[in-house]
């Protein structure tokens, strides 16, 4: 395999590391001078569903780690139930990577975790990118029940990817038309893909979502406490968890930027990867203590 | 002068423009094959409240114009006590420069008065750039009397351009460092400057404010038929204009992109300039129908 072949995640394989015995699945690929980039997945996704149009162009100037959390594809263990459990698997996951400090792209499940990590061991992470996701004690975070979610989620004539296209993406031509481009980019890899998620996985998960929703102590006092530059980024019109949650993000966090794209929903990044890329490049590539970038 | 010296906002000459009775002063410097931007001014300001930091870069790929409105600075009249009145004159005054079509830089002030005319004439814009605006019906614009601002602006220690320091930017020893270094900036021009503005001028721009907090309507009903492709930009803890108004102005315009910065009031733009043109030049050179950029 030629190395700009493995420089994609239609074709990096995937590799198995093992840890405190557990086997964590992940993608390792890319290269430059930044420090890497780990990905972090979110409800129910894989290695597979991270969409190369974004992790590949930010594998130009740093590794990016594509991880499988304890449970997930082909990661072994019990999923866990709660955002501290799988902050946990992370780390332990670097820490057997030998990686003692990387930047994050934590999106919506994975963006909580992020926090997490930063909360519990600051000196794991240099800057974080928070895509789709909420604090904890958040606003309506992953509510599948609600009708105008639940309407398209449960809908028999969405097959598949077709849910992600309902879901992620708004109902505007322009968003419908990156949602195909999005599914053709994540369905291209043939061969070495995880298991799709199924019902064990997503209870777990959205057991973790309910807890993460819990408030304990003050309303937003861990975000003040985590000062790592932050660029935060969110659909303006994401359903699955609303944008109020990213405008809270950057008002209670010590370092943030906050970017929102238009006629967007929860896959803000996946519609707009050529723009997402750029600025998320122009950010962890900019050497200012401030976020502003 | 040399080319050079007159592409910069410290060193181009003012001009006077005569229409339907009204002599209005301008600059117009820069060159480049974008339309010209025009720039819109906040409460009180005039053409030289405008940072060459954030005037010159963007004069490098476009026609900069920046405007007194009527009774502001050099230019004559009695200034209105309406947005709409000011609008009105902007449009008069691109009207008598034979500009048909431009983008537009409107902060504060002049983010309504950019509004309007959106409103009022589609066709005289492009682009829209908001910084630290709000739309009709808006939250908590412009009170200066409420105690936090006053004790600021009621300060004796605070003369001249300290007030700004104190209102525009945050307390944080950086925020308050850019102060320093934006008010420099603006007192490096020693001739041919405006009349800063009295109590007459600010009397009826605040009463322009009070009118815009009024709601017409259903609230936000004329954001959603402004179809232009809009980056807002504010600071997350602006006490003039809270960073709400931005929120709404995202949401509810046809197409915009929303970008805020940490640790940055009112004056976010004069803070992180190089930060500010860098994101405002790739907005205005986007060939996209979507305003992400």
């Amino acid at each position: 395999m030629s190395s700009a072949k493995t420089m994609s995640n239609t074709s990096a394989p995937a590799r198995l590391l093992q840890v405190r015995g557990y086997s964590y699945a992940y993608r390792r690929f890319g290269n430059g001078s930044g420090l890497p980039l780990l990905f972090l997945q979110h409800f129910t996704g894989t290695l597979d569903s991270w969409d190369p149009a974004v992790t590949d162009p930010l594998a130009t100037g740093r590794e990016v780690i594509l991880f499988d959390n304890a449970g997930v594809g082909r990661s072994t263990g019990d999923v866990p139930q709660t955002i501290a459990e799988m902050a946990g698997h992370a780390m332990a996951f670097l820490d057997g990577l030998g990686v003692e400090t990387c930047d994050v792209m934590g999106y919506s499940l994975g963006g909580m975790v992020a926090l997490q990590m930063a909360q519990d061991r600051p000196s794991i992470f240099r800057r974080l990118i928070l895509v789709g996701t909420a604090p904890r004690g958040g606003e309506d975070i992953m509510h599948l029940e609600k009708p105008s979610l639940a309407k398209r989620i449960q809908d028999p004539t969405n097959q598949g990817y077709d849910v992600l296209k309902k879901i992620f993406f708004t109902s505007s031509p322009a968003s419908q038309g990156a949602a195909e481009a999005f599914v053709r980019r994540i369905m291209e890899r043939k061969d070495d893909r995880d298991p799709p998620a199924g019902p064990k996985i997503a209870n777990a998960q959205m057991a973790a979502f309910r807890e993460w929703e819990e408030l304990k102590g003050e309303r937003f006092a861990e975000l003040k406490a985590i000062h790592h530059s932050t660029l935060v980024v969110n659909g303006v019109y994401d359903e699955m968890i609303p944008v109020s949650n990213s405008y809270r993000l950057s008002e209670n966090l010590g370092n943030a930027a906050l970017l929102t794209y238009p006629d967007a929903g929860h896959g803000s990044l996946f519609q707009y990867p050529a723009s997402f890329t750029r600025h998320a490049t122009a950010f962890l590539t900019s050497d200012s203590e401030s976020a502003a970038f």
